[in-house]
């Protein structure tokens, strides 16, 4: 089992959020959610956060492009769309720049029409670690 | 009650990370949010995105300064320490600049012992509209 | 004249820093510019605030795609390498979502071998106005 | 001569914009800079990318605190207010937060009458490098 595809199986939050991994490959994956109404802010739309979740989910699988742990050292996200429960969210984050140990990685945020809800990028660092063992 | 009150008393999302406001003032908000083990990520640790989360809900608080919708254009997030399950978070936003319809917030997210977990600057976008009324 | 080569005809900043505008059309615009040994900052390489002026420039060009005067709401970039006097860097902006009044752009940073020394995302917002008439 | 002062001393760039170090203590800088007809941009107001190489100058400053080489990993800016020639801007860049090698400073732009023109956060890296050696 690939590192991200291990990573992602102990995954509690994105568990709590019901995100599927769609594509997990190295610099390029895509997670989707569906909008749950226990997902929405006191103005009925979807929490900003549970988006950037989303977004930070698939940008984290996308980094993680070898045996190495790689941590998000930030992120920028711009909301452009609203959404509301029922509607499911795509997040795909794609490798834009690695130079040593830093990458960027977009993250395009998509409703199920294709609009887009959201642009993130991600700022990465790898360490010189590996991942803890997987209890079973 | 205040439009900040209101708006956090129907806000599922934050309910269902568990999170407390502890102020709600304009410009200036506090909220904290106990790590569960659900709320990590593959690595054992808090998932990104819901300290992302709390901080974006301290954020909403802060710049809903008045009767009209201010929502969330965008935000950066540094992260800078990572938590775990049984740690304590807490998101302290402040106001740092308004100019006509947009703000800038800044929000600081500490750890119980008080140390730095993250820094997030978040951009606001004040609408003409007024919250949808409370179902009751 | 276009409203872009009109603006950038009475760019006296760009003209300081000796940029040549490659490319100039709606959404996606080229500007290139030889480091001089007065670009240099305290650590004999190029002042990153000249990189930063440089896909500023570009930014600026791309996102005027019609009469009305739009201008930069903020961006953020991120510094991958060093550069030196006697190099040539290029700027290559391109729009990557527009929303109601915002946009989002993104404006790689190249040097004459085609390695990444920048990666900028500029934020837009579109305004009312049209721009000042042209002095002549 | 303490690093940041020699580091000005060669900066051959801010020399170019006539800036002027008004304070260079370790986490706490401040630059100012008179604005001249060719700092304009197409619009006949000051070009964004200054105001930012202003900014950066004074966050440059700031973050080198000590012996070793610390440069910018990447920096985000909002702009607020525009400005005019004959306007003097000055940058006022603080430490936000260290940890480890990395480090964040808010630096303030602020005109003659101390009116918020532009925030920018800067991101930064130690390096284990020295300066090198000042020629004369």
């Amino acid at each position: 089992m690939s590192g991200a595809a291990d990573m992602m199986a102990r995954d509690a939050a994105s568990a709590l959020l019901g995100m599927v991994v769609v594509r997990a490959e190295p610099g390029d994956a895509v997670v989707s959610m569906h909008v749950r109404e226990d997902m929405l802010n006191g103005f009925a739309i979807t929490h900003g956060g549970f988006v950037f979740t989303l977004a930070d989910t698939a940008f984290a699988i996308a980094c993680n492009e070898d045996e190495r742990v790689t941590v998000a050292a930030g992120a920028d996200i711009s909301f452009l769309r609203s959404t509301v429960a029922g509607q499911t969210l795509t997040a795909h984050a794609v490798r834009r720049a690695r130079s040593g140990r830093t990458g960027l990685y977009d993250v395009r945020v998509t409703d199920e029409a294709g609009e887009v809800v959201a642009e993130v990028r991600g700022r990465s660092v790898t360490t010189g670690r590996t991942p803890p063992a997987l209890d079973n």
